[in-house]
């Protein structure tokens, strides 16, 4: 069994993790940190666990575990780390964003290894610190990576992506507000949005030299979970040789499905998948991308690096049953 | 014109008076007081009233209006009134729950009349002080005063009805929260909710000596506005007299619309009007009804009551598209 | 491995079961039948499936597998066991309405077991067929059966009940049309909808001679999944011990919570629980009832028969992380 | 009063039309044609309407109306001016799309003018028939004329822009089924979509010569009304000048307001208004776009044509309230 600390328990990723984690069969949740809540019960924040995992928050950090899941607000990471110092051996896996960039990925004498799979896989087998990717990363990396292993990034990107409310935490705010929000669809931090350096950075991995322009519009959509992503760039290929290199690239990944017919949003709810569907308009090549932001955006991702850290199956607890509605 | 002067405008039913008064042929919008927003334009808050009104908040009093519009929380409406003294022959329109009980109503050496004109419509055209009622207690209320009118009402009340998350107020909090309310349903205050005193005291004012249980659930709905209340008590008689008791009642009113076929809460929404469906089902009767929150149950009504006060047509301002969708 | 046959496979039901029985460890899906969709594959329709069953719709029926699905239109079980004959050792599971009542219940000589477990687990053990009970009729018999159990129907039962639009099934129609249903609520068959005969019967099974009124308006809600119900009776007894009375009732059962905490619907989304609130007030006992109407409402329960009459864990195949948000 | 016939009486448009003509001073609803709804009341259909137009649907048309509104599917409405002649003088406005395109806008001799104020407001006085502009195609309009009148429009248009359930019309379909749609999204006809040629027509009558790409996604989004858009297109150029070209093009429109704040969809459901939100990023200019589909997208828009066909004020039966939430 893996002894597992978690660190900012009260919020929406570490409710996600404990409620994937209470049907592993390799996790055990040793701990559950929280400044807010501790001595209260874990289901008296994830109330849909009452009766499934019977222990309280902590504001007591074990040391010695196994491996530590870091959800604390993005930039707040570092400062924990530093403020509490684990085992020598124990994993960190940070799902903030504080370590994604190679520039900012030393820790303690260490490199951070970014936790997309589908990119560093093997890496990742040998890491002992994680840095979980973002969620429209995720989304737009696993849109693009084929095209940048084979260099066919040669133009603009032109990328416009909508994000469910659980994107924004569970902190009330006025954009998460139910009236305002229900019904309603806007944007925010076009163009600047804080995943882009992660994503250019993967671009960049796998395609040597790629600097084009990748434009991105967020959207806040009227629904609490999912990532719709749509991506297109000037490509003039033939279209049957452009699927066949996705269907290379994603033939091994258990997580990945790759289609030429129409998808939507809720194929990917509540799973740790990602449904990629490739389309052809004269001279532009079409993706849409579509994934759950807390299960292979966030949470579920996140599981799966600590999978592959430890060398269990990579699905081990990820065979989800999709929500369909 | 009148002279319009309203207190705490940032929250929800100030705005909807703003956005009623804006298009309202007799109103003058004064001032309207908020002390977090003193300073800033109404459109910088109400953002849909852009270029509609040229006005900025103000954190000044001007006690020589016509009327006040009070939109303060429920319980500060007479810490205000004791602390902002206005003229001798301003009225004023009580949005919260302060004045409503008769107990309550006294302010100043006057009497507050409790604003539902479909029961108390002559008082309310010569009332100086205005309690305007509850959103839940007004789609009740409208649903039973035809049965108390004819003293009816000899066996317990039940009733269930669940409301948008508008009804919560502006202020964002953990149940108005857009990931925790999208999709999901709860109830809340259940048998114990606020408005049944106002709800009790009309039907009593209607039925003497009314004194039957009233037992309701209140819920929390998956929207942004509206009510939707059923009702029902034992009630053995012929339905085509009950009808003809409720079509009686309203025959004459504006905004109540009877019917005996299937209704449902879209109907009404972003209008004045309050549709009530009736069913017979062996000895009890049904009753459906179903409001706007915002504008029958709250700042809609507010002017209907103003216009009676003021010897205005009372639909003035008040012929509303219907949402439809 | 359990060999499966499913009629009707292109429904919901069907679908969820498919969702479901896909990560089950023991079963192995012999046939899916649809005539509408016979030689499509399961994912065209099923479309989060894609690359999870490699199966195509069939329009022939294999009679020899293990245990049928019948997730058909309510009234259409029996002619389709008329006229399609399975093996002598073929498991049933209807999960329609044809042979829930015990009036119905024999087919080919042999009674259908009513299949709640939590009522007839140990005659469900040893069935051959069973009527899967329907979705409110589970949520509402969940929150009585205590009180069954202990003779303590002895009033009035109020029941208020509001569900997700799948349980009005894939076919389009109007109050399923979104734009209609959107943000809008209404009911439909009040008092007299057709789980009222199970729901009494069940209790009549526990409480010998119960027949208090039971008065049920079930509601349509803006959401997809899940039954938020209500209920009420007059119930003049100590708080503590009822709770106690509900607590020994479940305390054994895998997927019924007890608890005097607030609870919302959401808590049980996209899993086989249902969780019961209890409060007092005055005299009155209320209790709420939350299930997923596709789960533990239809295909999650269906399995959960399935388990038990093939001497299964009953919980094999449906330990389903909570959707959360 | 102008004597008003309406075609294709049982839609969404149609039903908007009356909803926004009962309160217009000087509409009379003369006969509201419907096939399939002959002689039932028009409130039994949109039901909003109960006790508002005292009217039946009919299958005569009365060819001596003042105007007519059409309101039949796409491509249907020349078929239907070919079977039924009206009076010589009678204005025509059609909402389908059959004559938009100056190359189809030919009719018994006359021209069709493209019914877009605030391109052609001169034309549109003077016109006998107009061609109502799409949804998508008025929300892309206003965001891009003043760049076109100001020939400014020299890169490719990149648009995504998404729209609520009702753009699919009153029929029931399995994309607008309510447990798939909700929470849900997805895109359609990308790249394709048939709005692009009335876009494009409008562009290069305003910049001669126009031939750039316009690039349109299309979503489907989790809401019953509105239309959100998002615009960018490369223009190195100084802000400020740019919107002063906006604010200019607008200064005296009524229904069109342009900002430099943030805008979101809810702003302008509801309400006959656009508003045009202006963000400059590097060298692309990132234009927002929002309007609700079923008025300034048809049917508000079609009155305003009406009025200004008939010589009354351009508002008059247009002062909407917003609906807020």
């Amino acid at each position: 069994m893996i002894k597992i600390g978690i660190i900012g328990g009260s919020g929406y990723t570490a409710g996600e993790l404990l409620r994937l984690l209470a049907n592993h069969p390799q996790a055990q949740i040793n701990f559950v940190y929280s400044t807010t809540n501790a001595g209260s019960p874990i289901a008296s924040v994830h109330e849909d666990l009452l009766g499934e995992l019977d222990l309280n928050f902590t504001d007591t950090v074990n040391p010695d575990v196994d491996v530590v899941f870091l959800c604390l607000g993005h930039g707040k990471s570092l400062a924990f780390l530093q403020a509490n110092v684990f085992s020598e051996g124990t994993k960190i896996i940070d799902l903030g964003n504080d370590f994604r960039l190679t520039a900012d990925a030393q820790f303690n004498g260490k490199a951070f290894v970014y936790g997309l799979p589908e990119l560093n896989r093997d890496a990742i087998k040998t890491a002992q610190y994680i840095a979980n990717p973002g969620c429209f990363a995720t989304a737009i990396q696993l849109a693009l990576l084929p095209l940048a292993k084979n260099s066919l990034l040669n133009n603009t990107v032109h990328i416009n992506a909508t994000t469910g409310s659980t994107g924004a935490g569970v902190m009330p705010s006025g954009t998460s507000h139910h009236p305002w929000r229900m019904g309603n669809m806007s944007h925010y931090k076009a163009f600047n949005h804080q995943h882009l350096g992660e994503i250019v950075q993967s671009l960049q991995q796998l395609q040597t030299g790629f600097d084009n322009e990748v434009l991105f519009i967020p959207n806040r959509g009227d629904f609490a979970r999912g990532i719709f992503a749509t991506l297109y760039t000037k490509l003039p290929a033939d279209f049957d040789s452009i699927v066949k290199l996705y269907e290379d690239y994603y033939k091994a990944e258990p997580f990945v499905k790759v289609t030429t017919g129409a998808i939507n949003m809720k194929l990917v709810l509540q799973t740790n998948n990602c449904f990629i569907g490739l389309e052809q308009h004269g001279n532009y090549l079409l993706i849409t991308s579509v994934i759950d932001n807390l299960v292979k955006g966030a949470s579920g991702q996140a599981i799966e690096n600590m999978n592959l850290m430890f060398g269990l199956e990579e699905i081990t607890g990820l065979k989800l049953k999709a929500a369909g509605f």
